[in-house]
């Protein structure tokens, strides 16, 4: 093109430097996005509260069942009216108290200090996907993932820009015994990446582990006072919460991290057909459990959690990129910052089977309405399609630099150069064009964002460059950042302390089957 | 599935008249969206000001090149400052005085009046993409486009519920002469849809050919106070409007119809390298354009338009869904509103080659953005791919499913029912499900959107069915639709009286080419 070419004649530093700016690829992790685009906020002052009234009326007139002695005596020494044997009604007057210390905003410490992140309020931060039982992998194969495969994801989220954490498990290593499982996962998420990562919470004693584990490479004392890791405890819609997910909150909250409190919404299934009351019994169980996590340990910090899809009722699958679901991620954001809590959603959910448009349309609606709506901790942001039963290698690089666009749009507009961009108009004038300005020359790279893995060229370009759809353009990225790889080594002495308890632990562990039931 | 089984079994109607209801194509129209939901406004009152200023400061200094003689004589016929022949500098007082006199809402008339819509204000319209050279067919091949492939998409405009207007040459009818295609595709809109359409402006005489039309299918009379069809104008990008866009114009405005106005935007070829300076800048061409359209009658509806796009300076291509798209369309709706304007975007836009996840998130990050900026005239709303080289028969029902479900998200959340699906939640209590809760039954239809085109089944049930991706998917809902459609007869008397006028001015125009540069 003729402008292009003008302009590529006239850029500074000749063919060569830019050949070198174009192959270079750029690893650095972006900040937590501050956000300065305003929400949508569906509701007003009337809605929220009324929204909130409902909520404690379930709390107190229907109750939570806490399938869980130890939650039970618990409820119990703080005066909370236990019925029948775990069925917990909650005054709101307790919910309220005890809410109120749970932190607004905290740091999450990575152990590489530049990639700490300040968590909470106007910041958002990008975690892959987890829990996927397949993947789709470097041939779009989909096969069950070994823990070579998880550590490729690990690698991944810590090569991607916009991706803030490494998680734990984004696929499931079905080549390691079950019980152990979660030894060689947390072990990977640390030494693969030196980003924040997820631990697992498959039960209360896996949890400990994660919490050892965590603790050799922080410091016990350090964890007291630092948040290091997040967990997640799912609830078993409606109104339910198993021994599992309480133990392991409880191994959490006792060493003071976060967990995200998360109620699991199948729309008309486990919820009523109906926006808003769904949203009025998903905020009673979140805020039932996060009330409990400060009946752990008050003023550890707590996430407003929440797994959304709707129930399709012709076939009963859960969908994914709904209307609802981004109307309830508007309706759960308000509800959170009313209760000055931060709070977490899932991102670029999909039911796609393969990554096909369906997968496409369905990641970047999810995605707009979480941004719109202002998550904080927005999980499942890399990889997720066919409902999270795989994790797609060549969607996880989308995905992920689709996180960095959207973190461009929230970051709002520019108008630090408004009045230099201006008078460029004056200069060009009329039926001009701007490629040879000074100030496009000097903007270019900033100005608008590239997205490096949409294809924009001609159809005879993309012709000549092998008619690849962007199945195959990704995956060949997926080869490029993964052969350029640099992990990030673990302190000699942290490491061989961390293998050191993993040995003990499996030696200790019997290897049979436990549970596995995050989400 | 055990819990849909229930609800099946517990349903009203039995098994048959849900199959029927299943089977059943609806084609009804949606009204005339309704918006409620909060718009994204990233401007304070502060920036709407700046960049108003910022604009009227181009229009009075910089000035506007309107390459047409009749246009330079009627700016000076309204005192208009015109310098070096054709270029216009318009004072700030005279623009503001001209566009007020331009309606903030109208009623869009459709011949049948079922289909007439409000426009304006926070209504908006979905209305499908044009200008295609190429489609890819039902069987997804690419080629060159016929009169009867044109027909085959004004009758899925026709039948897409959420489609609100079917459009004029959607793709370009390559089997007829350029000279004559106008008049075919004209009728071609009349007969194969009710709805309202587009109409053609690629030459001053070829616009009044379509008014001509217009007259003999709604009456010369009832035109003159009443919309019947909308026209696009594009301006050159920086500051110029030409000879056979201002004819056009002229044409329409004349008649009382209403353009729309429409800049086009190349970011960081045809504007600055900024967004916010990029905004300003075609402000000012699409202040200018809806003032003249004020000289040409004052008082004939007119609307705000645009085309956005951002240009790769690595490759000089346009992209589609980047963030400064969604940024610019958000300030773009503000100005629109501040000038009191209805105003227009494009939908669901993307550059990819085929129908892959690469234009699912181009489409999606596109409409929810347009949702959220509030456009009224949502135009390009299904079938837009390859930068618009291609319209897709797949991706044109996608879209439009797509447009069913951001108008629902639009509508924002429905409290009518609030306390009674809450008194569900009393009534199933902790643990239970909601599928066979008689709220559930009353209200499973509509209280979630079920998208027919996307598949959200189980892998093995996909599989049964066939491994099915989207683009196989959707053209078999193509087929279905185009197999089942009814003519909206014309009246006998109008369709002959428009048959005679084609007949008429196919002997008169001389079969050469003529100009088509519409966007």
């Amino acid at each position: 093109m003729n402008m292009v070419d003008e302009a590529r004649r006239t850029r500074r530093g000749g063919r060569g430097s830019r050949r070198e700016l174009r192959s270079a690829i750029n690893t650095t992790m972006l900040p937590a996005l501050k956000r300065k685009l305003p929400l949508v906020e569906p509701m007003d002052e009337a809605h929220v509260e009324r929204i909130d009234r409902a909520s404690m009326d379930i709390l107190e007139d229907v109750g939570v069942i806490f399938r869980d002695p130890q939650a039970i005596a618990d409820w119990k020494s703080v005066g909370a009216d236990v019925r029948d044997d775990d069925r917990v009604h909650l005054d709101r007057g307790l919910v309220r108290e005890l809410i109120k210390s749970i932190p607004e905003s905290f740091t999450y410490h990575a152990r590489n200090p530049a990639n700490n992140l300040p968590f909470g309020n106007d910041h958002s931060i990008f975690v892959p996907m987890t829990g996927a039982p397949y993947l789709r992998d470097l041939e779009d194969r989909r096969r069950g993932p070994t823990l070579d495969d998880l550590a490729s994801f690990h690698k991944l989220s810590h090569m991607l820009p916009a991706i803030h954490s490494s998680a734990h498990h984004i696929v499931e290593p079905m080549d390691h015994v079950v019980a152990h499982r979660h030894l060689r996962i947390t072990y990977s998420s640390m030494k693969h990446s030196d980003k924040t990562f997820m631990g697992m919470t498959t039960s209360p004693k896996n949890a400990e582990d994660v919490m050892d584990m965590c603790a050799i490479l922080f410091g016990e004392e350090f964890m007291e006072t630092h948040a290091v890791v997040t967990g997640n405890c799912n609830g078993n819609s409606p109104l339910v919460w198993d021994e599992t997910m309480l133990g392991a909150m409880r191994a959490f909250c006792k060493r003071n991290q976060p967990v995200l409190c998360s109620p699991f919404v199948l729309g008309g299934a486990n919820t009523p057909a109906s926006t808003a009351a769904s949203v009025a019994q998903l905020n009673a169980e979140a805020l039932s459990a996060l009330a409990y996590t400060q009946v752990v340990r008050k003023g550890c910090p707590a996430i407003y959690g929440h797994y959304l899809s709707t129930v399709s009722m012709r076939s009963g699958a859960p969908m994914a990129g709904t209307p609802e679901i981004s109307l309830m991620n508007f309706m759960i954001g308000q509800m959170a910052r009313y209760y000055q809590v931060p709070w977490r959603t899932s991102n670029t959910l999909g039911g796609a089977k393969t990554f096909d448009a369906q997968a496409g349309y369905e990641s970047a609606s999810t995605m707009m309405a979480t941004l719109m709506a202002g998550a904080n901790y927005v999980w499942h942001s890399a990889g997720w399609n066919e409902a999270g039963m795989h994790c797609s290698m060549a969607k996880f690089v989308v995905d992920a630099e689709q996180c960095a666009m959207g973190y461009r749009m929230a970051e709002g507009v520019k108008w630090d150069d408004f009045d230099e961009a201006l008078s460029a108009v004056r200069d060009i004038g009329p039926g001009g064009h701007y490629l040879g300005h000074p100030h496009t020359q000097a903007n270019f790279q900033d100005a608008f964002f590239m997205p490096e893995l949409f294809d924009n060229n001609s159809i005879e370009q993309w012709i000549a460059d092998g008619s690849q759809e962007i199945t195959e353009r990704a995956l060949k990225h997926v080869h490029k950042l993964l052969a350029s790889y640099e992990e990030p080594k673990l302190d000699d002495a942290a490491d061989e302390a961390l293998r050191d308890y993993i040995a003990r632990r499996e030696r200790e562990i019997p290897a049979v089957d436990a549970l596995n039931n995050e989400h």
